[in-house]
């Protein structure tokens, strides 16, 4: 069976998000104010064969050790979709 | 009130995706060939300063219109999360 997962993966809290301060500066020159904080990260969305659910999330976990996030400067998560 | 509000911006189903498509390849040669299919997107976390849940929502639409996505080339996802 298919399963899409999706993996979002984020900079660590303690460090600067360059991308994200400018998109805040931006959101604030256009007048949105209310914005106060912006973080940006990936949004990456799998297709996987897998025999359960679970089978899915564990080669998501293997990807992203592998290839998909850098641990010393990011963090995911994991959400199997359907 | 601040509202932690995600937005998920993600390239139309109908276009190419070269950097899932290049992940795809990488994940395949690392022996994962269980992984049929990549799609890389952006994940952006706002802190919204805001009266109601619906406000909240409705700034974060207001800020993927104006900035955060491009309906061209783009989808986007709005989750209210706390």
């Amino acid at each position: 069976m298919t399963y899409t997962v999706s993996i979002d993966v984020m900079p660590l809290k303690e460090l600067l998000d360059p991308q994200g301060k400018q998109v805040l500066g931006g959101l604030n020159n256009l007048g949105m104010t209310s914005v106060m904080d912006v973080r940006i990260g990936k949004h990456i969305s799998l297709q996987i064969e897998a025999d359960s659910a679970d089978q899915a999330r564990n080669i998501a976990e293997e990807a992203s050790k592998k290839l998909l996030a850098n641990p010393v400067m990011e963090h995911y998560e994991i959400a199997v979709i359907s």
